[in-house]
């Protein structure tokens, strides 16, 4: 059996057998009770993922997939695609806004190059899993063979194992590839039957006649890939991108090993509704980070009936918002962990 | 000259003149502009405040002020007094909420006694600044004299100085005192000219005969002191608490000194709005963390025309939403300093 077709067997609803036991020492903890909103819902989240209702201290680790995207030549970015490895080098240097990001909150940090249409060098931050120099122009022809989306899958699947197996515990998305909104947004219209002009916003920064174009890029993809649009692998593989397909096969891996995973703005919520559409149960391993700017996100969480933990007006991608969210989930957790409880404590309950 | 009249003398509004200066920088940075979000207006917002382009990295301390309040007699509370000190017992054996968090993003916390109704042994955790043991019962008297007021005042801004001596570049608040929302809630009434009713909330979680015991002793504040109510330094004194006003001073020593401030949920509020009466420039070093789900909140922070940075249904104080948002400052500090430009790191800028 493949890799994809056993983790795909290997994922289970969270086990909602504990939400009694991890309820009943939330309420425990020395502060009235449901005080911490937000914190307190993601503490019991973390451990129905995790399986535990004592979780281990979180390792946290961001993996940020990059790759190109032959529609760039549709002009449905404001960025030339020599920025796709232009900031794999800012990233492998330590530069970038994820870098920084990453280091403050205690991640650890991989780039992965899924399909960057440059030869990169050998760096002990850079996983090589590159399946080929971009995508296909998907305005006019599919992204990937289904076999190249599978080998990509495949790819974040196989980061999620190793993850485990070094003791992750905590899991966090993010992406870099320039025009990467475009297949994005196909991809969340084609899946949760949007119409394109609902959800299509300006990455990176277009002007109304990139918009334009961009728009148009997306009903040429849709209608040019439409026999692929009943299925959700052929729908990744006309549509997507490979860091995108990475970010899903990530989130598949994770919900697999009980991981849960931070998912950063647009482009890492269209691998996860990838994800979610190969298989459904792996909703219970996410944590959607934070709303961002780009135009479609709030239709799009709406639809998945999701509110994310922060609403920063961010709009970058590369994992930043994972990040920043990855440091609240670390602090829900120890919450859990390090909190003492009313009766420890000495304190009086409520009258 | 008092101290309290020479820090009021010695707080300026933020340099706007280097407005542009950061803001270029921002714009260099190896991102799309703007593309951070609120983490761009938190960096500009800090660098104006602290006076300096290029901010020194973030060492952060927070103090979470204690005070007893003589309106608990009134029933406004869903917990018994003894609580306050019981909590501080378990603020210096880190087993709080607030230690947790602290903690989690590298902040020293102190505990100030202000005024808890009991009496504290020594521990290197705690600062003894006791002014009275709890507040009269504003219902029918003054909570303070203006005298203690004052001198409440002046232990904050102590404790701004002292930070400011030892290096802290960001302060934040927080409180611990049953019964506090009521004081917090009629100080906001009075100095914002709000109904007392739409501003009420359940603080750690009366029901409705405590919640409308709550708005009579409100009510009913606002009246026996309302010859009070014309001169903001009489306002805190009549209607305030020790922790409340310690929470001012420091809002008042930390704009003194230039040091921003993370200014927790709704009891933080309210010091920071008796701070802003009292000298209206300290708001250019404010950060109002997190929104509360104290009911009152929302409608203050619009009166005061600010967005919050977080969002995530709180309402426990302490100082664990000022924390949280700690962390968040950090980053954006961060992203000031350490992220790459586009010239440095050889990345394509927008074409």
């Amino acid at each position: 059996m493949s890799l994809l077709s056993k983790t795909l067997e290997s994922i289970h609803p969270a086990d909602r057998s504990l939400e009694a036991a991890v309820q009943a020492h939330l309420n425990d903890l020395t502060k009235p009770q449901g005080s911490l909103g937000r914190l307190e819902e993601i503490a019991l989240r973390y451990c129905l993922a995790a399986g535990t209702a004592r979780p281990k201290p979180v390792k946290a680790r961001l993996y940020t997939f990059a790759g190109d995207h032959g529609v760039a030549a549709e002009g449905v970015s404001a960025y030339p695609k020599e920025v796709t490895p232009q900031m794999v080098f800012n990233m492998l240097a330590g530069g970038a806004a994820v870098n920084v990001f990453a280091r403050h909150v205690g991640a650890e940090l991989f780039v992965v190059d899924m399909g960057v249409d440059a030869e990169l060098p050998d760096h002990p931050g850079l996983l090589k899993r590159k399946i080929r120099r971009g995508t296909g122009n998907i305005a006019r022809e599919p992204a990937m063979t289904v076999d190249e989306a599978t080998r990509a899958l495949e790819a974040g699947i196989a980061l999620a194992n190793d993850a485990s197996v070094q003791g992750v515990t905590l899991l966090g998305t993010g992406d870099m590839g320039i025009a990467n909104t475009t297949p994005s947004t196909a991809l969340l219209a084609a899946y949760l039957k949007c119409r394109p002009e609902r959800i299509t916003g300006r990455g990176t920064g277009v002007d109304d006649a990139g918009l334009g174009r961009k728009i148009a890029a997306i009903k040429a993809a849709l209608k040019t890939n439409r026999k692929s649009l009943g299925d959700p692998l052929q729908t990744l593989a006309a549509l997507g991108g490979f860091e995108i397909a990475g970010i899903g096969g990530l989130i598949l891996g994770a919900a697999a090993r009980k991981i849960p995973v931070a998912v950063d703005g647009f482009i890492s919520t269209a691998g996860a509704v990838a994800a979610m559409h190969l298989c459904p149960a792996v909703a219970d391993y996410l944590f959607f980070s934070h709303l961002s700017e780009e135009r479609g996100h709030r239709v799009v969480l709406g639809a998945l009936n999701t509110r994310p933990l922060l609403d920063l007006g961010m709009r970058l991608g590369e994992g930043t918002g994972a990040a920043l969210a990855m440091s609240a989930i670390s602090a829900a957790v120890k919450m859990c962990n390090e909190m003492a409880t009313f009766s420890s404590a000495g304190v009086s309950t409520k009258e």
